[in-house]
C-alpha cells in the first residue's frame, strides 16, 4: 500500500492487448465497410465479437464466474477508454450502455432465476436491454416524482404511465422498468419506487416514437405504458427498492460513461494539435500562436483532470469505499471537459470542423447529451454541495469531500 | 505495482504527528503571542524550531543523511500540507521557501566545501538564504534576457546587475545569484548564465529597498549589484549552468508551493462552507441556495483536482521520470484555484470577507502572486502547449502529454 | 443631437408594422405547410413575398430610388430583428444572406451595366446569388493566401481554383468570385486580389457537392473551378479590390447577422423562462432556485448588451463614422452570446432540449456556425486588439476603440 | 427623438472643462503633495475646492436651484468619469461618495427645516455625511432582517443597534440612519424601517472602530448604538420608508459608482496596452502574442459594453423611467468587469502590477470591494432574473426586461 499511479503489469498485459485489438482488428473492419450496407454492418459486428470472445476480451466489467475478463474498475478504465477509442469499440467487447449497467443490476439486485432468465443472454450477446426510468413530464433526478404507477392485482401489478429517451428499446428482449409503488412516500424521500422485468414487445407496452434529437434518432424511444401486466415475480430487488437500484447501478455506469468519454476527448484534442501544425495563418501556424497554444495547454491540463479523477473514483469503487461524491465529480467535470474540448478542437478546425467532413461535428452533437445525462449538471453540484456541507459538519473540515486524499 | 491512493502506514503515521503538532502545539503558541511584540514571536519560533527537531520533525525534504525526515515527494506533500494550515508551520519545520528550494540546490549542485559553508548551517537553522534571478527590465521566463552580468578578472567575476523581488534578502546570510557570463549564447537558447554563492552582506550588493506589494512589504528586496566581486569558487554549479541549475531548483520547488496553496484553499473552504451554514437571508440559509451550492461544489471539485495532481506530479518525482509537464500543470491550476477559491469564500462573507476580520483579505493579497510567481500562468501554458505538440509530433498522440497515466 | 436610444417615431410605427406582418401573416401561413410539400412551401413564400411588397415591407435595407424601404442601418437592425423571429422572415422581406451583402456590394461597386443586369433581378426577387471567396486549404481571414488565381487571356479572364462553404451556391444565377490577379502582392497586405461576377450555370464552375454539416445540408456548396472563363467585363469594382470589396461587404453584413441572432437568442431566452415556469424538482419551480436565476440573468445580462452593441454600431455606420472596430466586438459577442443563451436554454430543458421536439436543438447547431462565420472569434480579437493598440498609441488613451463613447 | 449616442454640444462643452481642471489642475496638484503631509493635503483639497467652484465645476449631481450644475444622469456620466481619473477628483467638485446620494436623499425626502440643516452645509462643502444601514449580523439586502430598532418614547425615539462598514463616519456631521420601527411587517416585505437624521457626534452613537479592510483603513466604521435618542423630527422621509428611500438612494448612487469604475478600468487598459507595448519576452513584445492580445481585446469589449449600459441607465433616470434592471445590469457587470480588467492588468505587468510601484495594486485591493457594495453580485442576479421573469410573464416576451430597447 502506497501511492501509485501505474497499473499492475498483468493489467498493463491486458491494456496492452485491447488496444491491439481495437487498433488492429476493430477499426481496419470498420473502415472497410461500404456506406449504407446495415447487412454487412451486422455481420463485421458479429464477427468481431466472436473475434472477442475468443481473445477473452470479453464482458471486461463482469466477474470471471459469469464470464467476464473479472477486473476492477480502475483497470476497466482503461479497457473501456481503450475501446471507445472507435464508437463500436464497447458493442464488439459487450460492454455497451444500457446492457452494461443492466449487467450490474442484474448481478446484484436479480433472484437466481432472474439471472438464468435475463443476465445471461445478456452475457452470451444474444440478447439486449433498456432501462425505462426517464419520464418527459417529471425532473428525473427526483424520485418522487415519478408518475408511472404500478398497481398490485391479485398476483400481478398492473402498469400505467409514459417514458422517454428509453435507449435502446426496439433492440431490447426486456426492460427493467421503475415505477410507483408506494404512492404514500412523501416528496423527496426514498422508497416509493419498484423496478420490473418487463419481456419485450409487450402489449402494454407501446413504443410511439423514437425520439428524434440533435444527433439523430439512435434508438431512444417514447413509451406509452398502458395496463402493462406483470407478474409479482417481475419485481427486481425487492419492492420499494427502485431508487435504490437505480443509484447503485448509475454510480458505475457513470463512470464507464466517463472512460469512454475521455477517450472521445483525447481524440479531439488529438486533432486539434494536428491541424494547429497544419494551418498557416497570418504568419505562423496556429500552433505557433500563443492564443492557440492556450486552447491546447488549458485542454491538455482538463483531460489529465479527468483521468486522474476517473482512476481514483474508481479506485474508490474497488476498495468498496463510499463513491459517489468521487463519481459526483467525475461525471460532472468529464461531461463539461468533453464539450469543452471538442469545441476548441472545432473552432481551431473552423469551416472544417463545422462539416462532417471530420467527426468533430457528430462528436459535438452527440457531447451535449453528456450535460444532463444520468444526472444533469445541476444535480451533481448540488449533491457534491450538499456532501462537503455534510462533510463541514460532522468533522469540521471539508477534507473527506474533496476526496478523502492523504494531502 | 497497483494504483494506490493511499499513503503506506508509516507515512500516514508521520502525518497524524505533523498535524498533532502543527494543531496542538504550532497553533496554540502563535495564538498566544501579543500583537507587535516582535521578541516574543522571534523567542516563540525558535522555540518551536527546537520542538519540532526534537519530535523528528525538522527539514522534511531533506535526506536523512543530512538531517532531514528522508520522505519522498508524495510523503513530503501531505507535510508540506498540514505545516501550512498555519502560515508559520513551514517556518517550524525548516522547510519554508525560498530556503527550501536553496538547500534542494545546494545538496545536488554544489561542491563539499560548499555544501559545509553553505547548506550545512542551513540545514541548522542558523542561517537563512535568498534567491536572486528576477530582474525588473526582462521577463524571467526567458533565461537570455538577463542582464546581470559577471566578467572574469584573474581570479575573480566582478558582477554588475540589478535585481528585485529577492525575498528573504534582508534575513540572509548568502544569496544564490543568477548572472549572464557567456555573452555569446543566442537569445532563447539556455547556457548563458552562471550561478555565484555570494556572502552577505557585501559592499557590492546594495539591498536600495524593500518593494512594497498588495500584501505589505514583508521581505521581498530590490538589489542593485555594482562591481560585486566574488572569487571563482564562488561559482555554482559549474559556468553555464545557472538557467539549468535555476530549472532543476524550480520544479520542486513549485510543487512545494501548491502543497502550501492547497492547504490555504482548504481552509477557505471550510470557511466558506461555514459561513454559509450561519448566514441567513431571503428566506433561508445561504447554504441551502441553488448558486451558492454551486461556489461550494466547484471549489470542492477543483480543490480535489488539485490534491490529484499534485500527488500525482510528486510521484513521478519520486519515480525519477520527467515530471515538467505534470508541475506546470499542477502550478497553473492550484494557483488559479486558490484564487477562485478564496475569491469565492469572499463573496460568501460579503462585507465580511473584504474587512481584516477574517484571515480571507490576506489570504486574497497573498493568492494574487502564485498565478506569475515561478513561471507566470501564460508560461506554464506556453510550456505545457508545447510539450503536447511535440507528444503528438513523437507518437502520433497527445496521451503522454496528459499524464501518461494508464487511461 | 443628444443621447437617445429610442426610435424616431416614424421608424417605430415600420418596426411596428414589420412586428404585425410577420407575427400575423408569416408566422400563420409557416404553420400551415405541410411537412415535405416542397410545391407548397415555395408557393407560399411567393405568396408572402408579393403581400411583403405590396405592404412597402420588401428591401428593407435598400435605398428608395432602387425599391427598397431606405432605412440606416439603426432602423434596419429592428426590422431585421421582428423579420428573423422566424427563419423565413429576411427571405420574405428580401433581406436574407448572402443576397442582402450581395446587393450592398453591387450597389456600391458595379457600373450600371452590371447594375442592370446582375443587381436589379435581386431586387425583384426574381435571381439569387452567391459569394465565393472562401476555399478550403487557406485561412480565409488573410487574403493573400488566396490560392484561386484568375490569369488574363487577351479581353479575358482564366480562372482556376477551389472554394467550398459557398451558401445559395444552387441557386444562385451568378456569383461574386474572389480571386488572385496580383501575384507579387506580399503576403499579409491587400490588393491582391479582384472579384469577378460569373453567370451560372458555367462550364468551369463545377459544384461537386454540398458540403454536409452540423445542421444538415442546406446550401454551402463545394466548387471546383476549372479554366472558368469570364470577359474583362465581369471584373467587379476594379482590379486588385477584391479584399477591399469583400471588408466593404462584411461590416453590415456581419452587423445583419447580428440583429438576426439576436432574434434568435431572445426566443432562447423566452423559452428558458418560460420552461422554469413550468418544471418542478427539488421543492419548487426551477425558476424559484438561485443557480436557475443565475443562468436567466446572465442570459438577459448578454442579451441586453448585445442590443446596446447593435444598435450602436449600426448608428456608426449611420453616421458615416469608422465602424469596424465597433462591428467586430458586436460580431463577436453576439456570436459568442447566441451560443451560450441556447445553450443555458437547452440545460433549463433537460433532455427536452436535446430533443427535436423543441426548436432549440437545431438552434443549437445553427449556432455553432456563428463563431467562425464571417471572421473567427480569435481573428476579429486580433483586430480589436490591433485597434485598441494603435488607439493608445495614436492618444495616449484606448478611449476612442471602446466605442470612442463622451464616458 | 431619434438614435444618437453623441452628448448635445453643451454638454460636450462642460465634459471639456472637466477634464481640462482635471487634468490641468488637479492632478498636478496632487504630483506636488508630500507624502506624509496631511496638512498639505487638506489645504490643497481646499484650495482646489475654491477653485471646481469658481470654475462652476461644483456639485455637477444637483439642481442648478441649489447651486448645482443642473445636469442629467448623462451628462453626469461623463463628468463623473473624467473626474475619477484621479481619485479626488470627485472630492474636489464634492460629488463623492455618500454625501452624493445623501444629497440626493435630502433633496428629496427632507422636510424644508431637514434641508436648511444638513443638505445646505453638503452643498457648501462644510460638513460631511455618513449613511447607516449595514450591520453585521444580518444580510443588508434583505430590509426586514435589520435589527437597529428604534422605539418611540413621547416625542423622541430611543435607538439601540449595531452597524458596520459605515463609510466616512468619523468626518461627518449627521448620519441617516436606518432602524427598524414596525416589529410587526412580515420577513421579505417592505416598511419595516425608518430613516433618521442623527447629529454627530452623540452620546448613544459610539464609533468603536475602523474596519480594517483588504485596502486598508480609510474610513469605514463599526458603530454600536446605545440609547441613542433623537426627536421625532429626526425622521427622515416619513415613518416605514426606511427602505424605500434606501432603495431611491441607491439607484442613481450605484450607476454613479459605475461611473468612476469606468474611468478606473480604462486607465488600467491604458496600462495594459503601455505595458504590453514595453515588454519583450520570448521573441515579440507582449502585444504581438495572440493571447496578450485576447486579454486586450476582451477587456475593450467589456468595457465597451460598460459604457453602453451606463450610458443607456442613465438615459432611463433622465426619462422618469423604471431603471432599476439596467441600473442592476449596470452594477453587476461594470463591478465584475473593473475586477477582471484590473486582474488582466496586473498579470501583464508580471510582479510590477503586484508591486505598489504602480497603482494597480491598490485598484485591485479597492475593486474588489465593489462586488458587494451596494447589493452583492448575487442580489443583482436575483433582482434582474426575477424582472425578467415577471416581464415574460406579464408580455409572454422577456424583451422589456433586456432593456426595452427598439431591437
Amino acid at each position: 500500500m502506497a501511492i501509485d499511479f501505474t497499473l499492475a503489469p498483468e493489467h498493463e498485459e491486458i491494456r496492452k492487448r485491447v488496444r491491439a485489438f481495437i487498433q488492429g482488428t476493430v477499426m481496419p473492419a470498420m473502415e472497410d465497410l461500404k456506406e449504407g450496407d446495415r447487412d454487412q454492418y451486422l455481420r463485421t459486428i458479429f464477427h468481431l465479437r466472436s473475434l472477442a470472445k475468443a481473445e477473452g476480451l470479453w464482458l471486461p466489467h463482469m466477474p470471471k464466474e459469469w464470464g467476464g475478463m473479472g477486473l476492477g474498475h480502475v483497470e476497466l478504465a482503461m479497457v473501456q477508454s481503450e475501446a471507445a477509442k472507435t464508437r463500436i469499440g464497447p458493442w464488439v467487447l459487450n460492454c455497451q450502455a444500457p446492457d452494461e449497467g443492466n449487467m450490474h443490476t442484474l448481478l446484484h439486485w436479480a433472484t437466481d432465476e432472474q439471472k438464468e432468465k435475463y443476465l445471461r443472454p445478456l452475457l452470451d450477446g444474444t440478447q439486449m436491454s433498456c432501462f425505462a426510468m426517464t419520464e418527459p413530464e417529471v425532473a428525473g433526478s427526483d424520485p418522487t416524482l415519478i408518475r408511472t404507477q404500478a398497481v398490485q392485482d391479485g398476483d400481478e401489478w398492473i402498469i400505467n404511465g409514459h417514458k422517454w429517451f428509453i435507449s435502446n428499446a426496439r433492440r431490447a428482449s426486456f426492460a427493467i422498468l421503475i415505477a410507483r409503488t408506494e404512492p404514500d412516500v412523501p416528496e423527496g424521500s426514498r422508497g416509493a419506487n419498484t423496478a420490473f422485468l418487463v419481456d419485450l414487445p409487450n402489449p402494454g407496452w407501446n413504443d410511439v416514437r423514437e425520439v428524434e434529437t440533435m444527433h439523430g434518432s439512435t434508438g431512444h424511444s417514447e413509451i406509452v405504458i398502458k395496463d402493462l401486466r406483470v407478474p409479482d415475480s417481475a419485481v427486481l430487488g425487492g419492492r420499494g427498492n427502485g431508487h435504490r437500484l437505480g443509484q447503485y447501478r448509475l454510480g458505475p455506469a457513470r463512470l464507464a460513461h466517463c472512460m469512454r468519454w475521455i477517450s472521445q476527448a483525447e481524440t479531439a484534442l488529438d486533432m486539434m494539435v494536428d491541424r494547429a501544425l497544419k494551418r498557416y495563418s497570418h504568419g505562423s501556424l496556429l500552433a505557433e500562436k500563443q492564443g492557440i497554444q492556450w486552447l491546447i495547454a488549458d485542454s491538455a491540463m482538463e483531460l489529465y483532470q479527468c483521468k486522474l479523477m476517473v482512476l481514483h473514483a474508481a479506485s474508490k469503487i474497488d476498495k468498496g469505499e463510499d463513491f459517489r461524491t468521487e463519481v459526483s465529480m467525475a461525471k460532472h467535470f468529464v461531461a463539461g471537459s468533453l464539450n469543452r474540448i471538442i469545441d476548441r478542437a472545432i473552432q481551431v478546425h473552423g469551416a472544417l470542423g463545422y462539416s462532417t467532413d471530420t467527426p468533430l461535428a457528430s462528436m459535438f452533437q452527440h457531447a451535449r447529451w453528456a450535460r444532463f445525462a444520468d444526472g444533469a449538471d445541476e444535480i451533481h453540484q448540488m449533491r457534491i454541495a450538499e456532501r462537503t456541507i455534510a462533510a463541514y459538519q460532522a468533522t469540521g473540515s471539508t477534507s473527506s469531500a474533496t476526496g478523502g486524499l492523504p494531502l
